[in-house]
């Protein structure tokens, strides 16, 4: 079976695409004229598809963002099951879901993530250890992405703190690397295009694993420069916008204005790792 | 308006208990009879309302594992709100969903579980930082139990690591505190009763946060020690226990095995901060 990095590799270099779509429906700013006569999850379903067609021939992944579908209750949990299944086989899914607990109650997640949802892979958060990502990390062809370096102001709080002169965020991501050898599973990295010196830092620490690095488009980060620090042929990258392209505008022409937003994405990220030569 | 350290006091004064039940609902453990002619989410509503009703009077608060629900996908997220409508009201309800995202993510996994669930509290996970965190302070009344030092085996990989040569998990527990101290809501501790020397050490340097102590029962904390090294009159204590009570019998006697269990424990965390005199 394929894995996660073989998988992704094949749909990067297929349509020389890094970039993720990211799916955070906020019903404050999705097109008022989609909320006319449907309920708020109805909304979310329509906006999201029409988000997924018009941006799907640019990207080679979409990654949901769990907290958007969940504070709609039983009908987001509906919705986020719906959104899924409008997405094409042809690019990979990401759950960012960010979940992390003992390994009883983290099997669950990983199965409500992976079966139910069927998502090729997911976030998780690592402060609980081993027992707590490892339950992710036994499905063949799935990613789990653990947080490293996040691109929000409070990843200085702790993260970057020292342990032994390096910085936490360095400790966590060799450990999980080093949970993902004896897996099915693979071991990705969550890391912030807002802090470009930890990039190259955890690519040198850990040069196979794949890397979900948000933090461009509304964020700020620079889309060539992300490139530059972190793809490699056997390190992938899968880079994130949520924002700028959802919400690129907030008329009629929302679908169409996201399609050229990722268009223009995609192009800034163009890299050689893409172009499946050589 | 109470805080919920008041609410929290009045309840284990009223009620002479620091016990909390955890409802961590698993459909290989419930009794087989009530899986016959039913849905898995169905099942496990029955085995929740039951399992309330006999342990009730032993109890001050339910804590809800978010992961088994989820596993069950959107009859699971209705099944997670019909169990704590049927909670009552003169005991608390505690999400353990131990979510953490950006600001803006978290916000609405804060609007999903105090508003969407109507829950008093909800676990956090602090590998974020600040602006992960601060979103489930804003509301008056509410607890956000920030993961400090937990009870299972990978605790030790990234908590107890040292930085300025104090473990990581007091750092998380002081700054989380801070954060509380400009809020409208309260922070609250997670902290295994596995640890009883991280116990003492988070009760000095956080007089006033409510702990949330799982770890007694099936993972073998001793319920009185405990009691002992966390509990005061400012600092209060819930103590969980959930597969203990939960799966005390496997027959059809399983509701009032799991009220023994509660009325045992209840009685082995007797404290005299529990006692509403002095």
């Amino acid at each position: 079976m394929e894995t996660f990095t073989q998988h992704l590799r094949r749909i990067q270099e297929a349509k020389s695409s890094a970039l993720c779509v990211g799916l955070d429906p906020d019903l404050r700013r999705i097109p008022s004229h989609l909320l006319h006569d449907r309920t708020p999850a109805e909304a979310v379903v329509v906006f999201c598809r029409a988000i997924v067609e018009a941006t799907e021939p640019y990207a080679c992944a979409f990654k949901v963002n769990v907290a958007f579908f969940e504070v709609l209750g039983a009908a987001g949990a509906e919705a986020l099951a719906t959104v899924l299944r409008y997405v094409p086989r042809a690019v990979l899914t990401v759950a960012d879901a960010k979940r992390g607990d003992i390994g009883n109650s983290a099997r669950f997640y990983a199965e409500a993530v992976y079966e139910g949802l069927g998502c090729d892979a997911v976030t998780v958060a690592p402060y609980m250890g081993r027992d707590s990502v490892t339950p992710f990390l036994e499905a063949a062809g799935r990613c789990a992405f653990v947080l490293a370096r996040t691109s929000n102001p409070g990843a200085a709080d702790f993260q970057e703190r020292l342990v032994d002169g390096v910085p936490l965020y360095l400790h966590v991501a060799r450990a999980a690397s080093s949970w993902g050898d004896e897996s099915e599973g693979e071991v990705g990295l969550v890391v912030g295009a807002t802090a470009p010196e930890a990039l190259d830092e955890l690519r040198t620490a850990c040069p196979d694993a794949p890397f979900l690095i948000p933090g461009v488009g509304a964020q700020g980060g620079d889309p060539a420069a992300v490139m530059d620090a972190a793809a490699t042929r056997r390190g992938r990258v899968l880079v994130n916008a949520s924002r700028s392209i959802l919400y690129a505008s907030a008329g009629r022409d929302f679908a169409a204005a996201a399609g050229e937003e990722a268009a223009a994405l995609r192009d800034a990220l163009r890299h050689p790792t893409l172009l499946g030569e050589a």
